[in-house]
């Protein structure tokens, strides 16, 4: 009976982290091949013994993942590709092939996807990969692109989510909370704020950058324990290290970097810069962990390398301690409300 | 002006081979690293000398591959995963590694969600392989299944399309147009045959078994010229490899083999067998071509490996012949009509 009252359930009461949960489980054990399975966005397969082989793919729904009227075509195309090269900067691996499925209605324009295709293929070759292949079908309904993309890495350099350990200091590339500005631009096109802002917020929501040279170099550094792209969002995000990790964390919100044009959009919209910092996600900026005797070497190689900053933004903590935030009058306790970003369970904001 | 024109197009004018021919004209030549890239089922990648990485994907959309009605989600994913099992079957490789994509509408039953997982790690196991990874995403329309398959090939027994000559036999597995005779039933279930018949024909439409074993025999006896499974149907398959390999084809329609069941089914329908064999599609039987001096050394390693029947149904021709039928009054000539399914251009049967 509990389990036919299961069974009736509907996938939006599970969640998605719960939909996921359950999969895992169906699944049978993990094979001799596969370093790390299920519930990382990224497989990493073992083909030789130098190298692995990483894949990942990433489903972009029409109305749930982006509408036609707020992105063009040639930037959905990037968006697409960048999501999926930012999951393997992550691992600290280089992209390499990508494959292509698309369901569109028999009444898209041709050009759409000449320029869809433009915006893919500029992407990939600034990240070194190429399509390869790919799969086309009609629906009768919403757009749905999926990428899969393969990419390697060194053996000895991949970073996973659950390296982290007590004591390690969190670290962020970048600024965050951006791309969140630009997606509250174009929900109120009406606010006025100066062009460079808007400028800015909106090319880190339509054309976001993955961070691909920084998470080779952290990679390279050795001295990384830990790493993952800011997709969900910096809490939701580091809630995945946590627990893959079987850690705590505290962030410090005064020190969460944000960019000045993310501070004007949030003056105008009369919202808090960290709280977008923390929770607006798809800023695609690499959350990482480092020992606290070497955050000062792998912030230097990381600058030195790349020009990029690593910011220091909190602390693991013992996995009892649990997940908190210390607020600017020093108090210090959990993070309230939803922290991620759920598909079955919100409605998109755009 | 003619630029504007084609742009204004919809993809429905151009067909799913026109946009994928117009998608590989947009990418840039093929990297040193891609032995078969975009055009083929299956993408072909170097990561040693000794192996090659075989990598496809398939997007399986509601409404136009399957109804819910009428497959259960035990099934619909044990066909998900055969489909791509056998595009790795047909360039003599094995697969390995599955990702999956789902795009589902929020108030799908947790059950769904168990029983396709349940199907597809069963046909998985029985390849040898396992899901190590995917994504899931919420869609406000019909379900998106979208599975990315990785498999592996020696790189010495690798079978393409594109290596077949004129003078070469053409051969295939097993009988043609049992999916079809499955597909009428569905559509028509108030038509009476034999259990046994009626058995079979759904099997093959709701289950079909892709030919991996055979795949793999037939690319060890190193005598396979080209190869491909029958996904689209008989004709539509075959032209791909008359393209691939620039050469001309003609089948003999009398020795087209066709099962009891699906003679049955036909006689039910007032239709010929022969058609279905010809243009049902997804069969998922291997369509090869072999050097004729090497067809009964074939036959026989393909029948002891395997038990399973490799027939001759033509032979190819000089490119100019084109592709034509031999009709059993002896007449000779190009078949009429509609050669494969498009999901752009034509409705879905079921």
């Amino acid at each position: 009976m509990v389990l036919q009252g299961l069974n009736a359930m509907r996938i939006r009461e599970l969640g998605e982290f719960g939909v996921i949960e359950r999969i895992a489980r169906l699944l049978p054990g993990q094979a001799a091949d596969v370093v790390v399975g299920i519930g990382d966005d990224v497989a990493v397969l073992r083909t030789s013994d130098q190298d692995y082989l990483l894949a990942t793919c990433d489903i972009q729904v029409e109305q749930v993942h982006f509408v036609r009227s707020a992105i063009t075509p040639y930037q959905l195309g990037r968006k697409v590709i960048a999501i999926n090269v930012s999951d393997v900067a992550a691992m600290g691996g280089w992209p390499s092939w990508a494959l292509v499925s698309l369901a569109m209605p028999p009444d898209t324009e041709v050009a759409f996807v000449d320029e869809l295709y433009r915006g893919m293929v500029e992407q990939l070759q600034a990240a070194g990969a190429a399509i390869v292949g790919g799969n086309l079908s009609r629906i009768d309904g919403p757009m749905v692109i999926d990428l899969f993309l393969l990419g390697r890495c060194t053996a000895n350099q991949l970073i996973c989510r659950r390296g982290a350990r007590p004591g390690d200091v969190l670290l962020v590339t970048g600024t965050l909370g951006d791309s969140r500005a630009g997606l509250e631009l174009l929900l109120h096109p009406e606010w006025t704020v100066t062009e460079a802002a808007r400028r800015q917020a909106l090319a880190a929501h339509l054309m976001p950058q993955p961070r691909l040279l920084e998470g080779r170099v952290l990679a390279q550094t050795g001295r990384v324990t830990a790493m993952l792209d800011v997709s969900d969002g910096t809490l939701s995000d580091l809630n995945h290290i946590c627990k893959a990790s079987d850690v705590g964390a505290e962030i410090v919100l005064a020190d969460l970097p944000t960019s000045p044009a993310c501070q004007e959009v949030a003056r105008v919209a009369a919202q808090d810069p960290t709280e977008w910092a923390l929770t607006g996600g798809e800023d695609y900026q690499l959350l990482f962990t480092v020992d606290a005797c070497n955050v000062e070497r792998v912030q230097r190689e990381l600058e030195a390398g790349t020009g990029t900053s690593g910011r220091v933004i909190g602390r693991m903590l013992a996995p009892e301690l649990g997940m908190v935030l210390r607020y600017p009058d020093g108090s210090v306790r959990p993070p309230e409300g939803v922290v991620g970003w759920d598909h079955f369970q919100r409605k998109p904001s755009l």
